[in-house]
């Protein structure tokens, strides 16, 4: 067998040449699963330490920003690093100040989140199978472009079509509509929350029914409205960039983060009308037009994750002509100590007989380490008489595990009722 | 009409508050169109000058990687800033240096090249047209993954599907297999390059058959083989990173970066035979199973800039029995002063006559401000009595700009002899 590296490009060769003798990973260490191509750095202990390193040959302070942060040193080599505390498994955003300034890691892949594309690592799951590509059939993810009439703007989706889509050409599907977080966008659930592997698992385990999923972005302003309300809802301006706290920074390594207390929705106004108003005048009708939809409200889900969580809410129980299954991942605590099942929500829950004839599935998911509010929400539903599930995922803070496996609880309820 | 904005986030609004006023973009320079949403900086001219704004607070030096560099000032609202000198249209990969730091400037989308995550600004083109988003019917972006027996690893490919791909189900399609450049990856062509929307204007137009395009990723190893072989064909370390010059700095700008010097396939070896094996053995088979696939040669192109078109030479031209169209956008320039008929490319422009009759389009495409290689090439090739296209991209570098136009000349010629 031949091996020769038949590609010889003279620049790259000079650079790999010129370039410092980098640093091993210490022995135990792993690199981090998003870093990018050959990069040691960041590796991470199986206790869940990871070791960070940054060329910055002139700066004269270097942080990590996760949590309470983690002050780097420069070593004898010129290059700065820090091992952490034991950082709990999962997905985490983070970032680095050099010299005050907050930028991404340039050795891992970037994740929009608070707005802007921060660096992340994967500290690896007992249970990270779940997520895993594996031998079976898999499905598509499918770039769309769709104008929207409400927003006056061109907008992208992202949909999931299962593995036998292409093939069982006179099928029809059950759509679920699913939501991104707080700073986030209509990538966050493929790259962050492979969500479509998790889906082809299930459905090659015959635990989830084959369905559509349709990843939008949560953002939705009226043509003419400024820029600064579409930041405020969902996105940071460049200034707010350079002093936002990363959300997902696991809870155990210091500060809350966004963690058990931001959770949107929890009292005030829950939704944005303008994505209620697009998503049912734009979005819906362009999947109905684009796939093989299969028709009806009990063939429809919609969930979403902490703000995403809170906008499913307020669509889908201001629309419940329209919606059968309903899922909020951190992002669904209802009214918290002010929950009254006469008003909150409009009313919605007044009457449960009706609400769980007509609801298939409400289900609340949240992370043991983001606090009760979610539980207690539940409790409040259950005593009020609306069925509801209640999942809580071990030990995790406000980041993409807790939603990996939020999801993978909720999947297979959907569609059972067909 | 209501526009209550009806989400409130506790933590997003303390954080809106609280961040410093930042600046406005000064007059007549309107924010860079990949800057994240509600960034103002940095912000581009109509003469093609740029103003980046950094917030660094404790630097001591920052600057904006691209060519020669522009060195940053520090402003009396402790924000460092410049405006450059004018920039040629197109597509630039950046980076900022900080003290001695290269990394990503977090006002912009990030986006793979030279084996990390850059910042990019786009100087708008006199002839944006071709690419732009257009009320058109719009094909889909299909991400799948499959396994390769030749890497033993699990790949991820994109296929662009043409708008009328679901609905005239019974139909066949011919397919182009189109790659990025050196440092990139499968993404580049749809975030970099808009070849899905080039196309949808192109078949809307009636310009161009409806077609699948296939992009994949160029790097491929064999099981076992290390990631510094991987690392050293098409990606970087992230020592290298540090040191690395991002491709596409316009020449106007300042250095060559790659641009004429670069462009891969000049002289030596060219092309990967791991690739061009996993290719016909994993890829080109994954999606003749996948989709409704025209049969035979004369319904298979590929295609690729700067690395990739060395790679689709190599390729293509060692399998003629399968590709029937070839193109290379700054990366075909052959072998240079040394070419020969006889022995170039193993021969296999010996006979014109012969390949004239196989090959329906040879197709080299370059930038004006690369240099002469690619025309030379074309010229030796046509003395040698070999038919080909020739197609030069007013005044632009290595980067984007030119592979778009490449692109939009080269897929009006695919196809035609069915």
């Amino acid at each position: 067998m031949r091996r020769r590296l038949s590609v010889v490009l003279a620049g790259a060769a000079a650079i790999a040449l010129s370039a410092p003798a980098y640093a091993q990973v210490p022995a135990g260490c792993a690199p981090n699963a998003l870093n990018i191509p050959g990069a040691p750095f960041p590796c991470i202990y199986t206790d869940g330490r990871v070791t960070f390193r940054v060329s910055a040959p002139d700066a004269q302070k270097v942080r990590v920003r996760m949590g309470q942060g983690f002050e780097m040193t420069k070593g004898g080599d010129g290059l700065w690093s820090v091992t952490t505390t034991s950082l709990v498994e999962g997905f985490h955003y983070y970032t680095l100040a050099i010299d005050g300034s907050t930028v991404a890691d340039p050795a891992t892949r970037t994740f929009f989140g608070s707005g802007f594309y921060n660096s992340a690592i994967e500290v690896p799951a007992r249970d990270a199978d779940f997520y895993a590509a594996k031998a079976v059939p898999h499905g598509q993810v499918r770039q769309l472009s769709y104008f929207s009439k409400v927003t006056g703007q061109w907008r992208r989706a992202f949909v999931y079509t299962p593995p036998d889509y292409d093939t069982r050409t006179s099928a029809k599907y059950p759509v679920l509509y699913l939501l991104h977080g707080w700073g986030e966008d209509e990538t966050g659930w493929t790259l962050q929350g492979h969500v479509e592997l998790i889906t082809d698992n299930l459905i090659a385990a015959g635990r989830a029914k084959p369905m559509l999923i349709v990843m939008d972005n949560l953002n939705a302003v009226r043509p003419g409205e400024s820029a600064a309300l579409y930041a405020a809802r969902g996105t940071l301006t460049q200034a707010v960039v350079q002093s936002a706290q990363p959300a997902g920074a696991p809870a155990r390594a210091g500060g809350p983060g966004r963690g058990g207390a931001a959770g949107a929705g929890r009292g005030g106004p829950l939704a944005s009308e303008v994505f209620t108003e697009m998503m049912l005048a734009d979005l819906v009708p362009m999947v109905e037009r684009t796939y093989r939809v299969a028709a009806g409200r009990e063939n429809r889900a919609m969930a979403g994750l902490s703000m995403g969580g809170a906008q499913t809410f307020g669509t889908a129980l201001a629309n419940l002509d329209k919606f059968a299954y309903i899922g909020g991942f951190s992002g669904s605590s209802g009214g918290g100590a002010a929950f009254d099942p006469k008003t909150t929500s409009g009313g919605v829950y007044a009457d449960a007989a009706a609400f769980n004839k007509k609801v298939k599935l409400l289900f609340l998911g949240i992370g043991g380490a983001e606090g009760p509010n979610t539980r207690n929400f539940s409790d409040q539903l259950t005593k009020a008489g609306i069925t509801n599930i209640y999942y809580e995922s071990p030990g995790t803070a406000h980041e993409w595990l807790t939603w990996r496996r939020c999801f993978y609880e909720f999947a297979p309820r959907l569609f059972q009722s067909r």
